[in-house]
């Protein structure tokens, strides 16, 4: 009898770096310290701007502070040299992605947001050469914008992607698509849509130019996180006309290549999100050692202690989970089991990890905490929809548990 | 040796009714469900007006549907008869506030919300026959609505009383405080305040009317609930002149008195958080018993279930606790210890308890939980500060372990 | 539209007391009051050479307990007067059950420990009036022990009672019993065993003697758990012949009568093993008082004084659902759904509240929190099994759940 | 104002490799699956008879496994390749002895337990050229165990080093060691014991043989764990002499040195503990396959799913933060202020994710969890005491807190 087979990744598969070492970890390290100061210096400012005072985050604001990102040389950790990015691979991207995550507004200044990164991470590995120079290149470059249409209201697809309801239908010159999405993330503004539609042969995506007749962007929905350029979008596809080649990768394979997406998009949240974690972790701290009640500074109040050790804590498993998702997907490829396996419980445990430090940061600004003259109420409401969005907790538990459980049925 | 002596309330000091029982239990019942009855004909369409569309909860809002509270006979259940209101007992609040509390506008719409609650409390115990004249009566009937300015920005008093900064000098016609509050609730558009400052004799309440030329109410600050009238306000005391009679209870009793608000204050914020919380659970189980994913209703799979069965769990906690203190509070007095430490214990549970029930009715509601559409998404923001107003549960913590190891010193 | 049909039991069905109040709760406090004396006097020093010195708990010791009870008026908490007990409601047993629990040999010193109070609850409500005096009456006067024999091995019934394997086939002078049972609370040296076997009717109980040479008592199952007196064991049913009327209640009804034992049986443990924890809460916070470390009592550390009051919300929370729970089964009886769900409720919450506490005490205690020599280490290991018994908190919860989604299919 | 400086360790502080890589994962995961091997082959059929049947854990037991370690080519994960051991740094011993740990016998099998292991760590670093050729040498070999003496009874040191009580005076030839030390690990049985007394230099440790006639090994302690060789003991050192080259380290340095012992001693017992968790986690995962209630096999229920995958997140975290304190302490030393706190990190997380662990594979085995025949019953209260020794959760958070706040005061 061996008791040791094993559901969990079994030490044994422990990636090897093949090849040339495939991180330069002195370097990334030294990127994400330039990254952290230019988010200090040139994006924080603005952010206030944003959140306390209310300026809208459009594309003339994306584009002054990618502009600045472009000159101290932290643009494109998702982009390719080719690009104009910094072709970092996804470990480098965890220590360069987590200091850009320091603000709402950073990962977007550096081109690194929702939805884009995932759209980038697509057009990649689906898209063909047309494709990549008409859609990639200028994506990569941020000088478009991109959504990606796939959650539809009920009785649509949300989780399930079997409950898919907008459809293509082939013509003689390429496809007519209809359906109604939303919470179609970036859509009001975005340059170009992928959308993925159900066909005979089974979902396939597509990519849908801003100005396609057939495509209108509804009402921004009244979501609480504000701070996505685009916001989250009611869309409609009426009898939407497009080409044979605007289908990204094979048709009837959409969730394939969503499925491939997932990995390395949740990772990003997780890096980006666990930055602003980090912040807040250390804006609770700076607050409580210069403020006292009862005698003491506050930091000396065991219970507040305990708060910030727990924060702590979570910051540094959660960075241990992503390191680790981020060095599979390097070496056995975002599709392998290993990296969807790793990356849902990096999602899981980062998102809700996420959830608590800002919760504690609240808690130990008192008062103050839930006022958004202080950004940590603001951060705590944006973040909530992180442990829903590229996977609910509660279905990522399931998939991870079908993993665990494989073996011994 | 004795292993028994208790740090707990002692069972032999259960509390036993006296005389007339205090409470009927029936006619409390019943009128709980005419203020749900109320509650979903005229208020819950109100609230949506306010949450999703913005309509401004003013003073024309509030006396409209409390007039139509006074019509169902459901007004006033934390007023005296003399003042048309019920005459509850505390037990017989649990059950009607619970019920009005499960719209936001609820509480407001009975005249049982904060801070209006607690400074009828306070005048009832404190106040002479002139100030319940002139303030408590029209305070209990809903023809004026009042403040309370007791927090202070830095270095001033938070959680710890002794770090009050205000000052109240004595002249020969009465007194002149001084001094800048903040988180001072209802404060726009109150037609008093009541504020508490430092005496040569200790801290001091006054009553102070809203016109008094030294009274400045500024900004209203960005907190993440918008729902209670009038704010949470900074408000500024500048060399302002009160008469001797502007005295409420004793010089320098003023942390006495805020003491004896608090087990009944936070008693009723229970009670009125907990409704809200009970409505966002039966959101929840609607929704999933209504939807459906991976081929069966949510509601049959065994995550959604264990989310469903934890909050009801944690509402019926949540009602035990409210229950024994209002029955302490009834039985013993608001000002024994046995009611401020069955008062923390509730606080600090409910309010927790109520953040867990939220935060899973948003969880269940998957995309559409963090979309304000859907109330409960808002729900869940308007709740955060309940943690920490009337008591950080730290601060809560700390004073429920003192009482209980007092005994082994 | 109703948003507020609610699946939580309805405010307006509120148990109401009929007639003459059915408890009489200063007495009740008296009598709880009598039994901490007792159990200090008597039971603790004897607990002490059971669990460190190692003394059998056998029928010498349970007689000798039980006769000093009996003196000292407190024996007999679920036994009607006229077999001796002391004729409690369930609202009575909560305070006097919680009082003898303070001991692990405390129910059993009072009568008042598992199985027997089930195995009286259901012969009160099931059986004959032959029954009644052949097993009711020695039982309620402690002259006897019984078991309860339902688990069994796999592929037979744990949680499911469909899976029931033991079958009994009837003869024209009565039964034959025949399967394998495991887990038989008490079953070494008990006087009569109830079992529940299958027939064409549908699950039967019967009453078995101990004699009976078809019944064969097995091992003792090394539990975690010590000290029950009997054990949980494997025994046998061979062939075992029992007369027609060894059948208890009717034939087919064997799960309805266990269901009706259920919720009286699981408040007994609730309020048995809550008055372990909250000796174990006092033991803990005693220790922390007398020892210090880092110049200054363990007791004036924050973290400390969290742990200690989590746990003393956790016991009123507990004490709460317990005495909705019994208030319920009084007013409306243990066979009503109200009566099932709110036991369903508490025993989740209080065996999940109960683990908490002792973790807490056992860490407060630090190293010698896991040394036997201190009792908390035994308490913590004894309750292990608690949260699985009589229904493990995973089931209860999906019972609790389906009963709250209920009304909104 | 730079809202980024950290208190949390800096991104730019990353460990760097030097020279030669330190180590070389493909032979460590090679090591790994050699040791997983020899576990289930060799060890956990022995584990059985010492658990359930109660085979005594004596030097001709441990011999007789470390003997069949070596032949299996897994002895001596810590220890140097010059005494036999494989030399590995702390990154590859994260990968063996998890596996060791999968066994409760395991990390004694292959010379990988506590106290032996700190010990090894400290004689290596600190010990003379005769002390390491005398107590180091046959220690690595697995020829003697030793046993560490540092903890005293009240009011003598536990968490806190200052209130050390055992003393140690200089005299001509050497020292005279007088006091009493308890939950002296090891202690029965050892060849020498390492034990920190107090001088007026400071604390100081020596090295006392087992046969020294000032040194008595008293009552072993009847803790909950049972599995460690030599117990945890009470020791007495009466007018205990040594001579002067027993000295460990320098005078007045001796919890210097248990500082630099303590970050691979709790790294070292987070391996061993996880290896356990995650045995167990793979035994509920084949129960819960393999046993079916309410018609589905109860791995398909969503509330065991959902143990499941946070048994697995658990997992993954600890191996993270394992991982990252490895790398630390390779890479810039076990006394570096960075190692402190990772190494803290990691064994408050993975302590108590290892209880978690434990506690839902018990609960997942249903009734069968709490009876000792199934070995995770005894699993779950063997880990209780690893969240108190070597540094408890509550002293650990202090320390993380204060490492945190430290940049703002």
């Amino acid at each position: 009898m061996s008791t040791l087979e094993s559901g969990t990744i079994p030490r044994s598969e422990l990636p090897e770096p093949e090849g040339a070492p495939s991180i330069d970890r002195p370097a990334a390290a030294h990127l994400a310290s330039k990254t952290s100061a230019f988010i200090a210096e040139h994006v924080i400012p603005v952010e206030r701007e944003v959140i306390v005072d209310g300026r809208i985050v459009d594309d003339a604001l994306r584009l002054d502070l990618q502009r600045k990102a472009k000159a101290a040389g932290v643009f494109g950790p998702l982009s390719e040299t080719r690009y104009g990015g910094l072709g970092l691979d996804m470990r480098a991207q965890a220590l360069v992605l987590e200091a850009a995550g320091a603000s709402l507004l950073g990962p977007l200044s550096v081109n690194g947001s929702a939805p884009d990164d995932g759209n980038i991470h697509l057009l990649r590995d689906a898209g063909t050469t047309e494709q990549k120079e008409r859609y990639l290149a200028p994506l990569s470059a941020g000088d478009t914008r991109s959504a990606i249409a796939m959650t539809e209201p009920a009785p649509g697809t949300g989780s399930d992607p079997s409950m898919l309801q907008t459809t293509a239908r082939q013509t003689d010159s390429g496809w007519v698509i209809t359906g109604d999405k939303h919470f179609t993330t970036g859509a009001d503004g975005a340059d170009f849509i992928i959308v993925v539609a159900a066909t005979p042969a089974g979902p396939t995506m597509f990519l849908v130019d801003h100005d396609n007749p057939g495509f209108q962007v509804g009402r921004r929905m009244p979501t609480l996180d504000h701070s996505i350029p685009g916001g989250h979008c009611e869309v409609t596809f009426t009898d939407c006309e497009v080409a044979a080649d605007a289908v990204l990768g094979e048709v009837g394979k959409g969730m394939l290549y969503a499925g491939v997406r997932l990995a390395p998009s949740r990772l990003v949240f997780c890096m980006n999100w666990l930055g602003l974690a980090v912040r807040a972790h250390e804006m609770a701290a700076r607050h409580i050692v210069g403020r006292s009640s009862f005698g003491v500074p506050i930091a000396d109040h065991g219970m507040a202690q305990a708060h910030v050790a727990d924060s702590e804590i979570d910051i540094e498993a959660s960075r241990g989970l992503i390191r680790w998702a981020a060095e599979i997907i390097d070496t056995q490829g975002a599709d392998s089991s290993n990296a969807r396996h790793s990356a849902s419980i990096a999602k899981t445990f980062v998102s809700e990890a996420v959830w608590r430090i800002l919760d504690r940061s609240v808690q130990l600004h008192g008062g103050l905490g839930v006022c958004e003259d202080h950004l940590v109420a603001r951060f705590l409401v944006e973040a909530r929809a992180f442990r829903i969005y590229e996977g609910p907790s509660e279905v990522l538990r399931w998939s991870i548990a079908r993993r665990v459980l494989r073996p011994f049925r």
